[in-house]
């Protein structure tokens, strides 16, 4: 390697890890490269809004070009990586999508393209911060029944269901084909399963109550499946309980100790302590599983049952200190032993740390690091607290010894999150359409868009009645 | 019919008319059923803006229950009408969507449901306001590769694709595969085409112009293509003439006289007064033609050309005084015999003027209306000018004999918009955005979501360079 030549960090996905990495060697003397599928980083933490008609998706996304427009020495990709050569030091980018799609046989020029499509971006330093995806548990046929929620995509495609149920019922009740109430079923009782149950109802109680005339969506009733002994598992049991009482309150019901065996369009199959169900749902929604990106096994090393890779105390790869992988797709313990918690602080720290490395070992170098460079210190989280909300006025906060429930954990939820909401412009938005919709009860872009077909819409059957026995146990737990 | 039943109103379509006639009716002694294939009201003068990344969808459209849920006479369906029988008085709408969709052989009930899908709703008085669609002139195969904006669902496709456009080509930039500027070229010199190259062009030259390192968005060349001698044909020849310079300040690139003779993926085919032309395209636009609803067809009565129906002076159709045809779908001329223009204030003045008529009906008689009814006026459109707005701080203004152009006639055309805006919140956080886009030249909406696919992204070929016989002459005008 030429040590006059500028050292090249490739940073694979621009969530919070890879965002952070980028900007905190924004001004270093080191050329980057972000790839992403997307050409937004998505404030994942709102996601739930946009999913529940309560933000549109520009208002918690943002182009990543435009995040890091200012440091001249980044480049960003829109992109879908494919694969690492780790000798060769390379990262493997899929064909243009356009190209894939060019079926114009006079071009002879994008033909040959087509064919030999893969593209090599080479890097002195390469950073994976893939991220994490909703997981099935081996039963990825559940997902066009129950979407989960990682994308702005998945946040549009639960509104336009949920929207949607209740136009459908309102024109089955118009036609005198009954009016049951709905039922909504969210699946795993993590903090999002809790975000999306606990907005469901409100927006059921407030929102959309004076709307129709047929039905009253008052009396729809939303249904939290949790297969663990508790809902935010992860959190104090004091504060679980709180959050448990503060859904009842918002009109949940929920359903601690039961796993999801088998998912029908619009039916979910169940087996609890007392016995199995099945459930009639008009929408499905499913938060209950995390696998890391199946980028984590191309890299060759060992990796966990989630995927997620098994990193040094730096958070290098075994055998190549020039390859790390932060957030939720890394596996790292913390001094006690505890696997550190896939949320965005984590992610973020992990991101600075690592381009701290960078930014030393070039300066000190000039060059990429050889196994002769200064050892590197391990990273440790600074752990700040966590928080998580459950709907208006309703969340429980923990920091450190200090535990909130209530109004009071919501306000600080509340804080916390716009103020990290990245883009300066968005947050005042953001505020403004946020007090708006607390004092008016309004949900701003209840908006239906993309087909009206929704998945096992049919005739309704008779609620929680006992059927066949299902075909296989599943384990569906926190997140 | 019972003098003493409620008089039901039936409304096909939540357009300006259909919106404005449901409010009209508001408080009057009817029952109102307000039928869309969409849940959502589109304020679609400014669809364009969403189109160009400057808007989320949900700024510019709002349900239809919350515009109309404090009318309790007031009852909205969402469903897609399929016909009528004017005989028997009745609305026919299709299978609810959902249920078309489902193919779970256990439920017998739903199976029945499918094959005798089609319900019918009963009214009184009915009015038509289905609006118009954009028309390739026979040539649906167009659409694919050259999208009109109508809806919502195309604004946000038309984002997609001017945005991947930019992605895709500075992935070709970085991997050293040519950076020839980026051709757009919009098909149609209407209000919608000048909007669209206007706003593209601005863009270019400012959004985005300091997010890529390859390719320099600047350089991107934007091409409207007109059938006829002037841009914005509809405006006195001064500001058609105004119109023209300042797109061409903006750096559109206008042909008039040129008719498109095909569109193959990423290519134009063009026919000028000095010959053919051929024009490669990342992204081709299509803003040239209009069709009325093909419901205007299913009502059995004369129509014109472009399929809109020929009414009597008082909107109600031939044969049926108690069916009104209003907004884009109703063929009318004025006293000078010029036929009314397809634009928000006529189809919001002939709401109001049905509403008016039914309810003085219904007051006088309790009942649907009889041949014996009293004479009824002949509709008046009260012209109050017209705008169009070409970019940012340029635009055309007519108030009857006082012409603008330019910045005057941008802020006329700004107030007015967003004071129309349905729904006072948006206007507010509307206008917010818009201050904050004046002064910052940012885009908020600037998110790809959906497929990453473009069709005909292909290798670029020599622009302009001319090619044998195009296939056959259309006629591209304005609209």
């Amino acid at each position: 390697m030429n040590g006059k030549a500028t050292t090249r960090v490739v940073i694979v996905g621009a969530g919070f890890g890879g965002l952070n990495a980028a900007q905190a060697l924004g001004n270093a003397p080191v050329s980057i490269t972000v790839i992403d599928r997307q050409n937004h980083h998505t404030f994942q933490p709102l996601l739930y809004q946009v999913a529940t008609a309560g933000l549109s998706p520009g208002e918690i996304a943002a182009p990543i070009r435009s995040i890091l427009h200012r440091h001249k020495n980044v480049e960003v990709l829109m992109a879908e990586v494919t694969g690492f050569d780790l000798e060769r030091r390379v990262v493997r980018i899929a064909a243009q999508s356009g190209e894939a799609q060019c079926n114009d046989v006079r071009n002879h020029e994008a033909q040959d393209y087509l064919e030999n499509p893969a593209q090599e971006i080479p890097y002195d330093y390469l950073i994976v911060a893939a991220g994490a995806s909703h997981a099935y548990f081996g039963h990825d046929e559940w997902e066009t029944f129950a979407p989960g929620l990682k994308t702005v995509e998945d946040a549009l495609e639960i509104r336009r269901r949920v929207l949607l149920a209740f136009e459908l019922a309102e024109r089955r009740a118009a036609a005198g084909e009954g009016s049951d109430p709905l039922n909504f079923v969210v699946v795993g009782g993590g903090p999002t399963g809790v975000e999306l149950a606990g907005t469901l109802a409100e927006i059921c109680r407030h929102a959309l109550a004076q709307d129709f005339r047929c039905i009253d969506p008052r009396r729809a009733r939303i249904h939290l499946i949790e297969g663990g002994l508790h809902v935010l598992p992860a959190y104090p049991e004091d504060l679980s309980r709180s959050a448990l009482e503060q859904l009842q309150r918002l009109g949940v019901e929920v359903l601690t100790s039961t796993m999801v065996t088998n998912v029908e369009p619009g039916v979910v199959h169940m087996r609890a302590t007392n016995g199995d169900k099945t459930m009639n749902a008009a929408v499905i929604l499913w938060a209950a599983g995390v696998a890391a990106s199946p980028l984590g096994k191309k890299l060759g090393v060992p990796i966990d049952r989630a995927g997620r890779v098994l990193v040094n105390p730096d958070l290098s790869l075994p055998g190549h200190p020039e390859v790390f992988v932060i957030g939720d797709l890394a596996a790292l313990k913390d001094s006690s032993g505890k696997l550190l918690p896939g949320v965005a602080p984590v992610a973020l720290q992990q991101g600075k740390f690592v381009a701290k490395l960078i930014r030393r070992e070039t300066e000190l170098a000039g060059t990429a690091p050889h196994s002769e460079a200064a050892p590197r210190p391990a990273f440790h989280y600074h752990d700040k607290g966590s928080l998580a909300t459950i709907g208006r006025s309703a969340a429980i906060a923990q920091f450190g010894k200090i535990h909130i429930s209530g109004f009071m954990a919501w306000l600080a939820w509340l804080f916390v999150h716009i103020f990290f909401l990245i883009g300066f412009r968005n947050r005042i938005l953001v505020f403004i359409q946020w007090a708006w919709s607390y004092f008016t009860y309004e949900r701003s872009a209840r908006l239906i868009t993309g087909s009206t077909n929704l998945p096992g819409w049919n005739e309704p059957r008779a609620l929680n009645a006992a059927e066949g026995e299902p075909e296989e146990m599943s384990a569906v737990s926190r997140k």
